[in-house]
């Protein structure tokens, strides 16, 4: 954790930002870089009976961490998405509850 | 928003409804058929050591608009995708939280 | 209900545990097999710069059923997980709310 669902980017364009996103990631965390997940996710997007491309969005799963690392977190990582040449992108935080998390069969 | 994540249903099934679909549930959202995204999953579906069918799954994601709105949406949701000889469909509602939701960075 | 998304498991291994693993999980909830759905997600994961495997986690979404049930729900699964030589797995809990979960339409 955290982990990173991203929807309507390229496992290229992920590619070649992951090492210095998660190297500012683990900054804003004060953790260390194997905490964090990058997933893509392929879905098939349409609109107005036609396959269209997917928005660029990413489902950020972690525990609560507060407003001030939140909005932290989500600047960089649209810093790094937008230095793609991607225009937008959404991000949403999704909280998992710590009595409802677990390791290997026991709540961490 | 608001996002349709689909499971269970082919690309070619919601591409022949998306047009309709998306101008019921703007109607009763009271807004513009550009805000909604439906993006087609593929899982493999497991049970008794087979690989079988996805049962129909939609989950939308949004900001909370209250019980009658969402009664309204899952109503058009499910007509609709009924109207495809699709017998059985669930819904489940999954609320953003607007502290923890980013467009380019900042909060909408 | 309950539905396991699961990431980072192969779909050959979800089916060769998938029926003593419903069978003992129906045992945990005090309910019939027919209400349990295991979903394979392909994702891909990216960790500095590379593809790599995706570390295996399953998301639970059911409704509430309290820490006893949902400890001893964890258990079962992951004992079952590592039955196949998987070392690692993650478990976590999504609650649905009862007044946002639809059936063909209808609050369930």
């Amino acid at each position: 954790m955290p982990h990173m669902i991203i929807r309507g980017i390229s496992v290229s364009h992920i590619q070649s930002i992951s090492t210095a996103l998660i190297a500012d990631l683990a900054e804003v965390c004060s953790c260390g870089i194997d905490n964090f997940m990058l997933e893509c996710l392929p879905t098939v997007s349409i609109f107005q009976g036609e396959v269209c491309d997917t928005y660029p969005f990413i489902e950020v799963g972690w525990f609560e961490r507060g407003q001030e690392i939140r909005d932290a977190y989500a600047e960089v990582l649209t810093k790094h998405v937008m230095s793609l040449g991607i225009p937008e992108v959404e991000i949403a935080f999704k909280v998992y509850r710590e009595d409802s998390y677990y390791w290997n069969g026991k709540l961490i």
